[in-house]
């Protein structure tokens, strides 16, 4: 079909194929977003899911629509032909300044417009940490289990990840435990440090152990990024769902560690509108966070303009409406309706003190072992066999939590699965009453 | 104002600067962008300047809405709940969709998902091509004048860049040129080709000469490729801009130049919506393709969606009512409108092919040397300073090329100015009327 052309092109011998990015594409199993949508399409329609369908607390997606008052920002920015052209790189002024306005009470001081820089998602606003920050060999520490794109993003500018496990409690498949039981080795953390650990990724509400970081492990993580002039990298994009007391943010503890610190926050997560791809970094020290714009308006240029006019007005009304405290007691109720469920079934989980996830132990669950198990899930933790297996038999869409460990560690949880409940109250109840068919299994 | 913690943390000794990333960061000069919208910043208001707005024909955005159809339905795509969260990271089925319609004639073959990839504007879509292929110490052949963020696309994953120069016509001060007058040694690109080479950008319509490359053209490149297994990425963000007989895509030119290139494509550039950030690699080459797939998912994650369910609609409307066509008769006719200034002055300039760019030639305008430029422009091309005094004195911003060039490369645009024809034609013509004002200084 294609044109003949007047000169005929000759392939020469040195042709062989393309060696792509090794870094990024050295582990070319499928990664579990693909494989548990995957299993999700062809399970749809399965003997045990005829005439039902799926209920997907798979992926952090919200199953309803960003608030009336959001919507109606958006539809109004699209109005104005300038708001439909490059925004400035750094983000719009309007944007900026409903930043500011949320953060200053938060950090305890006025925040200046050096203080914030607009990204395209919390996404990547890490990765421009990560290239602003990183020279080829740099490493830096990720808490394990941690979020996968984090190892890609400090691949992608040639740095080395270093893994420091969050320890469980050893009891977990016993009862029901809380996110804070998951703890740090202080010990294990300053080995990890060597004279090259340029970086420290913090995630705070954690996904997925839902553990809210207290002020004294923060303080003693802080005082070893101190001591090695380490930049910590706090991802708070769950900074809104927090059900504990308080919610502490690192760079407000003392002076030092409001210098070396770069926050990361998403209006994705804060206005259920995770495809509008608008997220910030926030930092008290506008040194830091330039070199966070130098790499983000290499990556990105800028950040779509009319959604980021969109977040500032609703970053305007939410501060007058009340709507993060309502948010949080929204997910409250959330978590309530749906663990009720692991209640009953006495199946342990780990109850979220943030994020809007909740990791279920399946230990006690009786999953047929000469179950017909796709080969590719043969190489994978248990978890993947259980998350298959429970789309399967019970139409119930759940992440397996291992792909957020390294293949050494993966043990620790894979009896684990991890569900989003960032869903309508009313299919919240219906995946409850789908998973009340477990107890047939135990 | 910062709260006292409990434990007071002690600076280390050990504590010193950060040093950042120093690819993206070792040209601490400011970028041409931040330069000249500070000098119009400071020169809207100078006594020259007092009574008339500035005529900013500087950045290539659009001073005009996206049309009436693109703007209404991204509106109804916000309406639609699901469409307001994560689109699949390949990109929204309509929007792939709707591209396999747009291109399937163009590259004369039917088309299949895995020859198109979303991605968050063309830049993020070059940046995904370049991140998806190189390892460390990979070269990347940028023809000069080059767009300046292809450099640190390459970068930022360890690319080296190799520059081979498109000469212009040698007496291009005297006369009116043709973009086509600006060529490639083709000699000169066969040496800058080494075993690391891995890729070659390539940008048809050229922003900033206007030119549209041939397809004798094409064919020598695209040999020199093919010989020595070079990826060749094509910007092609202005293919609707084209003013020459026929536009030609390198990937459709012979079945083996379509195994090796990458095709890259912009809704903003097409649909007057820069601030949507909507971009697409579209190859002949799935297995090509899925690198920028791999690498797409770790920088952006995902493409905002509401913008790509608009863009999709969008181009379904243009295919119907002749849309593109349109477009290019009205660059023609906005050409007309603004080149006929430096016609009636007899100031060369080199006439656009394509793009909505255009390089004039200041060589004839005399500009005080004992002018007073602030120092930062001391160590610029001296197309800077012709900018500068521009906005100073005539209230009009232009952009200076040098800034697309390596600084032993400069002298062959130092006289030159790219002026960006995307504005409303009341605007082209009171930019005609300023520019008039030239004479005085010939």
């Amino acid at each position: 079909m294609l044109r003949n052309s007047t000169k005929k092109l000759v392939m020469s011998k040195k042709n062989s194929s393309i060696v792509p990015n090794l870094a990024l594409t050295q582990n070319l199993t499928k990664d579990v977003w693909s494989l548990t949508n995957e299993a999700a399409t062809a399970a749809a329609h399965n003997a045990q899911n005829k005439g039902r369908d799926l209920v997907n607390l798979g992926q952090g997606f919200f199953s309803y629509s960003p608030p009336d008052f959001a919507i109606q920002e958006a539809q109004k920015a699209l109005s104005s032909p300038l708001v439909n052209q490059y925004a400035p790189t750094k983000g719009r002024v309007s944007l900026l300044n409903s930043l500011i306005k949320l953060y200053s009470p938060l950090y305890k001081t006025q925040l200046q417009a050096g203080n914030v820089q607009v990204t395209t998602g919390a996404n990547e606003g890490i990765l421009s940490c990560l290239v602003g920050l990183l020279n080829p060999g740099d490493e830096v520490i990720v808490f394990e289990p941690f979020f996968d794109q984090y190892i890609s993003n400090i691949q992608i500018p040639g740095g080395k990840v270093t893994y420091v496990p969050l320890h469980p409690p050893k009891d977990m498949s016993d009862r029901v435990t809380l996110g804070t039981e998951w703890r740090v080795d202080y010990d294990e953390l300053r080995s990890a440090v060597t004279p090259k650990t340029k970086a420290l990724i913090l995630n705070t509400p954690h996904n997925p152990v839902g553990k809210v970081f207290t002020r004294e492990e923060l303080l003693k993580i802080g005082q070893i990024c101190v001591d090695n002039n380490i930049v910590i990298i706090s991802d708070e994009v769950y900074e809104n769902l927090y059900f504990t007391p308080e919610f502490t943010r690192i760079a407000t503890l003392t002076p030092e560690l409001g210098q070396i610190t770069l926050t990361v926050g998403s209006a994705g997560k804060s206005f259920a509108a995770t495809g509008w791809r608008v997220g910030w970094v926030v930092s008290l020290n506008p040194d830091l966070l330039k070199y966070v714009a130098m790499a983000h308006t290499r990556i990105c240029f800028s950040t779509p303009s009319p959604p980021q006019e969109a977040c500032a007005n609703s970053i305007e009304t939410a501060l007058g409406n009340n709507y993060f405290e309502n948010m949080r007691q929204e997910y409250i109720r959330k978590f309530e309706i749906f663990t009720k469920v692991f209640d009953e079934l006495g199946l342990p989980y780990t109850k979220p003190e943030g994020t809007y996830f909740v990791l279920a132990d399946f230990s006690k669950v009786r999953i047929p072992e000469d179950y017909p198990f796709p080969d590719e899930l043969r190489s994978k933790g248990k978890d993947f066999r259980i998350s298959y297996w429970l789309i399967n038999e019970l139409g119930v869409v759940a992440i397996p939590p291992t792909e957020f460990y390294i293949k050494e560690h993966e043990k620790v949880a894979e009896n684990l699965l991890r569900f989003a409940v960032c869903k309508s109250d009313e299919y919240l109840e219906l995946a409850v009453e789908r998973l009340r068919l477990l107890k047939n299994y135990m």
